[in-house]
């Protein structure tokens, strides 16, 4: 009897929850240069020809690519492959590498392997996350061309036709893209954040993930067995049986769960004393639509719309738009979606290249300051979304307000836009519902004043909590001072909340915090209605309401509202949510 | 006759206020390269020599440099001139110019040139304004190096020897530091930031000074005549006679005043009505005191300790910054000093290099985090101020406290020192009042909590109203949304001075708020209790005060809260300021 390999635990981020069982199929990655030879005179033109010709095979197989991909979840996530055809189309490299073989007589692999390679590095030296995740793509690219020289045209062939789980160095959009979803049952890679384009995939594919694997690709082996662990982050490679059975056990609890968390579906989401809370999910892609419907979400509370700058990309006109919105609305009627307009800048995507950069690009052009400041594109937006407001109930809202002018400054605009359809006959909903995301203080400490001005307030946690306390959340040297229960972004929502109150509007959550089941009797307690999470949360957040008393909760905030330090508030709700709904902690 | 000159008017940014009229004595800057050839074998060793002697030359300069400054101002300015030292030695900068003399061939200048400018490129390359202002240096120390070639061991041989105005590119430390103060009367620089050494030097050396003028190198000859307005930042050349006079008015009115101004030296801070309010000074150097003193400022209410990091530096040991400190008290004496600890980071001097890149440095590991994380340097320097404290009355505050639990941490460091002074005999002030910086949002909505524990607070505006309005006000994008009189920031103000009020201690303002003229009734109104400002700024603000209401300002103050922009809150403040102080804005 051979020896039992040793079972090996390694820790990731989790990024798309779920259990898997299966062998490992690893995906070799960063490509081995080619070799490099002098050619003769007489073999430029052939290299030349080589060269063109490895070109356009690719751009075929990118166009089917793409093709398939629109298929299989939507346009935007085809447009993924848009900078690819675009790097293709790059006259100064392409003439860099024909001037490489023509005048230093190096072999078109070569030559076209050292030009990409200067141009990756010139963009991974800026130190730029956007930039970092583009430069994936066009490694992506550089392979899929080398490849062609070699006249390997059969896709995938390296891919097993059994059940198993890929672990990767990095995964590409068109290794996602290709894969067989049948036979993939999980992804696990060293690279990649919980943003990535593989860590949405998976998400929206509901196969469980893990990124930021330090080291597995040192580790794990084609073929040997292994347990992802999407809720936890763990990749368990050899695993005793114990912990096969264990995690076995494990994923029976959660199916069981979540069929019945799945039967509350059409169950209202009330608390045990009759205290209503809408539940509504936060979307980006059209994809998401399938599950947000079996999720039982009573509208969209966030419909996020940079997806539209995906790989440099630029909003449509407000025709395109207005189909993609209209399509959103009839699928949720009766319940609203409620449109985010363009939130460009910060950490996400750049509306245009900046011709200075930003020191903070958190406290920089970002939202509705790019959007006031580009205002033929801001009206594009808003004629778009008003052309879809017959379709379904919508909403609009504007992200990173800091005052009153702001809103006054968009709502002329709104007026305008009217006024426009009015003139040109088309029809919009003239009552399309008015609201702003609270997520900078200055808009928590002015909520009074804003209140009279829209119809409802999301609250942004992620960003609320940033600024309140000046933490970058993703800077490690501070990450740890980023408290959700910290006494000053309580007191901040309880402020938001009351100035709702007290103009008759509601005021809901949309950041990280709806989702965090240790913290929603504190949000309900301090009198949030509407709680807007990822579909996927959405049946577990549904049985943690069901199972608070309103009453109870309230007290609870108001002894969190006089507490001092965040430890003590996250104790106050926590100990509620393990006492009404411990199930949910197993 | 010969025809005038058009006058020109150049707008710049002003650095330091005052009038001059004088002469242009252009310095002209940034190096043209060296003529480059090829040395023959034998004359390598004598290249070698060759550059090995204009290093050794330049270190004595150096030196010599250093000490003239060390007399003229003290020690920090002094270790401007240590980072020059450092590149000097820096063994792979000066091994790869002897490669290239020895294997190259070059001679030995332009070996040395070439070098530095790749060092140089590299520098301005990483966008960091430590760094760029860094580039500076080096690039003063190149030039330097590259005159000692040519054996001209005569310094400054080109200043002239009648009262002129430097008009230059950029100004260097040793520029500065070598100039004759007595013929200087101003400076203006195409470059530079209020920030910059040239600007920080000449307000402390009390010379008017312009930077950011764009383009003046281009419009200004040697001996054209100018007046520089340091108040307006205007460098005007060859001025009509009408233009003089206007200035030679203004420059009377603005003496007369100031002589009116500082005859209030001995003179009560208090408004007509008899509300005491202390005017402090702020100030990073120690030369700045005898200007502190002449100003009649009642204590410091900000002294920055930063200055200790300049040019790499490292905070020096317990003994040495309490003698510094013990100085600076016994200077004051018998009014308070308050000293800041170290506020490393964000925009200001790094403690040490970090081994992450900050993508959002004012969100990330500044001040008190910094201090916490390095405990034993931040005991270093609590035992300086505690041994300071006998000497004078001192105080000690702490900078970027975003709750509670930071003060109580840090408490319990100063109590940790005091038990090690007592055990080691050492006097000290168990009484020293201790205060934090109120300039994160969330440490003044938790100001009632923390008014429990400190003695004082000091609100630093400048960030305050960056952190609750999310804008980095360097940011040009978004430098608009940055207003002192944005309702939310008004509105914790308040809230920092009613906390401060119920628990019987007192609140000051050490931001550049404090030093607007504007905005002195608002912060009187709001309840303030002491301002500290730059000295030469503070006789003004003295008479502010004095010609001010205390009713009056709190009464336009209640109007302000209820406000619902900035213009409104600025404009009732700024009509208040010009009927109570009208000379004042002349």
């Amino acid at each position: 009897m051979p020896e039992r390999k040793k079972e090996i635990i390694i820790q990731g981020t989790p990024a798309s929850p779920g259990i898997a069982f299966a062998p490992v199929h690893c995906v070799a990655r960063g490509f081995s240069a080619p070799e490099v030879y002098e050619i003769e005179d007489q073999h430029v033109a052939t290299e030349q020809q080589r060269f063109e010709r490895a070109l356009e095979l690719t751009k075929i197989q990118i166009d089917e690519l793409q093709t398939k991909i629109e298929q299989l979840s939507g346009e935007g996530e085809g447009k993924i492959f848009e900078a690819h055809l675009m790097t293709l189309e790059d006259n100064t490299l392409l003439s860099r590498v024909k001037d490489a073989i023509a005048n230093r007589k190096q072999n078109a692999e070569y030559a076209f392997y050292a030009v990409m390679q200067n141009f990756l590095e010139a963009m991974r030296r800026i130190n730029d996350p956007y930039l970092k995740e583009r430069a994936s793509d066009v490694d992506d690219i550089c392979q899929r061309v080398l490849r062609n020289f070699e006249e390997e045209t059969e896709e995938n062939s390296d891919r097993p036709d059994h059940s198993h789980i890929i672990v990767a160095y990095d995964l590409n959009p068109s290794d996602t893209a290709t894969m067989d979803r049948k036979k993939v049952l999980g992804f696990a890679t060293e690279q990649g954040s919980i943003n990535s384009h593989t860590a949405i995939l998976s998400r929206s594919l509901g196969i469980p993930s893990i990124v930021g694997l330090n080291r597995a690709m040192m580790e794990v082996e084609t073929l040997s067995f292994c347990i992802l662990d999407g809720y936890s982050g763990k990749l368990i490679l050899n695993p005793e049986p114990e912990t096969i059975s264990i995690y076995r056990e494990r994923q029976l609890q959660k199916l069981k769960l979540q069929n019945e968390l799945e039967s509350l579906r059409d169950r209202e989401t009330t608390t045990i004393d009759g205290r209503e809370i809408t539940l509504a999910a936060n979307i980006e892609f059209i994809n998401e639509l399938p599950q947000v419907q079996k999720s039982g979400a009573k509208g969209i509370g966030l419909y996020r719309t940079e997806f539209y700058l995906l790989n440099g990309g630029e909003l449509p006109d407000s025709e395109q738009q207005a189909r993609v919105y209209t399509g959103v609305a009839k699928a949720m009627r009766p319940h609203q979606t409620i449109i985010r307009t363009l939130d460009a800048g910060g950490d996400k995507l750049s509306a245009e290249p900046l011709t200075h950069n930003e020191p903070n690009p958190f406290l920089g052009w970002r939202g509705i300051r790019v959007s006031l400041a580009r205002k033929a594109m801001f009206k594009e937006q808003i004629r778009a979304i008003l052309k879809a407001s017959t379709a379904g109930k919508i909403g609009m809202m504007f992200p990173m307000v800091s005052g009153l002018r702001e809103v006054q400054s968009a709502k002329k605009i709104i007026d305008e836009c009217m006024l426009e359809l009015d003139k040109e006959g088309i029809d919009f909903d003239e009552d399309i519902d008015i609201g702003v995301m609270i997520e900078i203080p200055s808009a928590a400490l002015m909520a009074n004043e804003i209140a009279k001005e829209v119809d409802f307030f999301s609250i942004g946690t992620n960003d609320l909590i940033q600024y309140t306390v000046a933490v970058d959340r993703v800077n490690p040297y501070v990450a740890d001072l980023y408290k959700p229960t910290h006494p000053a972004v309580i007191r901040l929502i309880k402020m938001t909340v009351d100035a709702a109150y007290n103009h008759g509007i509601w005021t809901g959550v949309c950041g990280e915090m709806a989702a965090d089941l240790d913290l929603t009797p504190l949000l309900i307690g301090l009198g949030i209605e509407e709680l807007s999470v990822g579909s996927h949360q959405l049946p577990s957040i549904k049985q943690a309401v069901r199972s608070l008393s309103h009453a109870e909760c309230s007290a609870m905030a108001d002894e969190a509202l006089r507490a001092s330090s965040s430890p003590e508030i996250l104790s106050l709700s926590k100990d509620l949510a393990m006492k009404s709904y411990p199930r949910l902690f197993e």
